[in-house]
């Protein structure tokens, strides 16, 4: 597969380029008014499972701004919902589990879904999506974390702190890795399907990671996302975005990552320093800095750029982008990294 | 003063002691059978307001428990609630403003205090609670970082990621900083009065400090921080505790603080590196581990002071104790402390 604009896979291949690669982190979404528009018309998971649509919000960035990677629209609790963890989405409290899973039966009767049934939407989406691509640019697909997604499961609900969580985590620590383990075995059939139906590179969001110590990170959500990168490492280019997981910069270099994603917390020294450069960085631009005046993302850009470093980066947002972004600052963002000249 | 215990005294002076001192933040709080009877008969702010029930409260934990100080039952927001902003607590939703600032003319009008007067009833609770404690232990008070204040205060109520604030912050740098010092002027001139009344140290919580990249801390955050340090260190100890500031930690070593909190997600060899071992260190049981077994607390109290060393350290979470944090595993935690020896 040739792609007209591979510099995405290039910098991740570590290659010597005249400019960082960029994309946005939730680039589908609420920010853009076409995506409103078709969100006044489906409910949030209908977005998710109808894969027409999928592939038409997927695309929407791509035809506003000259991005350098899409990424399949789609969300993180797809996979418990696999699982047979019904998620909801509920209005102005966001997911919604009716029954949070806290029991050692609830853990035992979840069963591991044939991913390649219960998630065939995606698969389908992907399709769709690489169709409409038109080989334009790379296509990326992703996952939680499976502490990332034990969270929700147990907590019920998004969360500052995830206390419920955590608090079941350290009271029942091998009943949690039970259910640990069940969404990391889901999640990785889930990605490697992901692969075959044609993405690039997967990404790995591990929200929460930030919420725990380095003991517990290292206990209850690195060994996890560790597995899912021993098997998908050999099959694609695979990125861990560990939100507020600076901590664990140094053991994730050693891992077979491909790309650590960072968010604004960390400078570009320290990440290189912590990383011993030996991973391609992606981020790490505060979103809410898009509200800063054109002129000084530009300058902001330009220096993040000059930090980092060329190569071996990937020009992103060190969160998802925020809903009340002017276009214009998302337009100067993009447009400073493809204009970006040593 | 003689006081009976002056452990978290000494241990603020960097002296050589037995045990480190304990307290734990939010210890007068909602895990406490005693204070939610309290919370059932009388609304937040009453609380606060009133000075026999912010006296009380501030010595149920006392009651209970071998702590080794007692911090005044108060609340940040009551600052700018003497600023005339008008924060409400609201039911299942937390602090509220009916009308966030936003514009310049709200800024324009904000008009400094006389703290002795509106915040007449926080130096009578201080008396009220100096007589209970009959000379006991110190008496800590506390006020918000500007920046966290400021956070609420535009954002009108709490929020995972103050968006909204940073992003007034990021468009309107120059009017946030006039109302980031309306706060701070405020805030010394409180914390001046409070040290007047009786308190043996003030700590100052910057919550939402580690919303911020390390160059935006430095521009929004850590000045106005600076300021307070400048003025009150030289009357009492200070301390400063930035919830994931970790990034801030060698800039706030060279400050005038006497001690500085940290939280659960930095190590301590790494705290105390970063910090030179300048400073005296408060921290960093992540809150979430007191629902561990009690076994297992006492030996992760225990491996807490090895590694942060018996001085210049008081043992405390890394933030606010948890609602439904078993009180037995409370008692477990803070009898480690009690207990341990080299």
């Amino acid at each position: 597969m040739t792609l007209k604009n591979d510099l995405y896979l290039r910098a991740l291949r570590g290659e010597t380029l005249e400019r960082p690669p960029v994309w946005m982190m939730r680039q589908a979404g609420r920010y853009l008014p076409e995506f409103m528009a078709l969100r006044k018309k489906y409910g949030f998971f209908t977005r998710c499972q109808t894969p027409e649509l999928a592939a038409e919000i997927t695309m929407q960035p791509l035809k506003r701004f000259p991005l350098d990677a899409a990424i399949l629209f789609s969300d993180i609790l797809v996979v418990p919902q696999a699982m047979g963890i019904d998620f909801k989405m509920k209005e102005s409290v966001g997911p919604w589990l009716e029954i949070p899973i806290r029991t050692e039966k609830q853990i035992e009767e979840i069963r591991l879904p044939e991913v390649e049934i219960s998630l065939d939407y995606v698969f389908r989406a992907i399709e769709i999506t690489m169709e409409k691509l038109e080989k334009r640019v790379p296509l990326i697909g992703f996952a939680g974390s499976p502490w990332t997604i034990f969270c929700y499961c147990v907590e019920g609900k998004g969360s500052k702190t995830f206390d419920i969580a955590k608090s079941f985590c350290f009271g029942n620590p091998n009943l949690a890795k039970r259910l640990l383990q069940k969404i990391t075995d889901t999640t990785i059939n889930y990605l490697k399907a992901k692969v075959k139906s044609g993405v690039s590179a997967v990404q790995l969001f591990d929200s929460w990671g930030g919420l725990l110590s380095p003991e517990d990170y290292h206990e209850f959500s690195w060994p996890y996302i560790d597995q899912i990168l021993e098997q998908l490492s050999p099959l694609t280019h695979t990125v861990v975005f560990g939100k507020g997981c600076w901590f664990a910069l140094e053991k994730m270099a050693e891992s077979k990552a491909t790309a650590l994603g960072i968010d604004w917390t960390i400078n570009p020294e320290l990440a290189r320093t912590l990383t011993k450069n030996r991973k391609v960085l992606q981020g790490n631009f505060d979103p809410a800095r898009l509200h800063s005046p054109p002129k000084v993302i530009t300058k902001m850009v330009d220096e993040m750029i000059r930090r980092f470093g060329k190569d071996k980066y990937i020009v992103n947002l060190g969160h998802g982008i925020l809903p009340n972004t002017p276009l214009k600052n998302a337009t100067t963002f993009i447009e400073a990294v493809v204009n970006w000249r040593i």
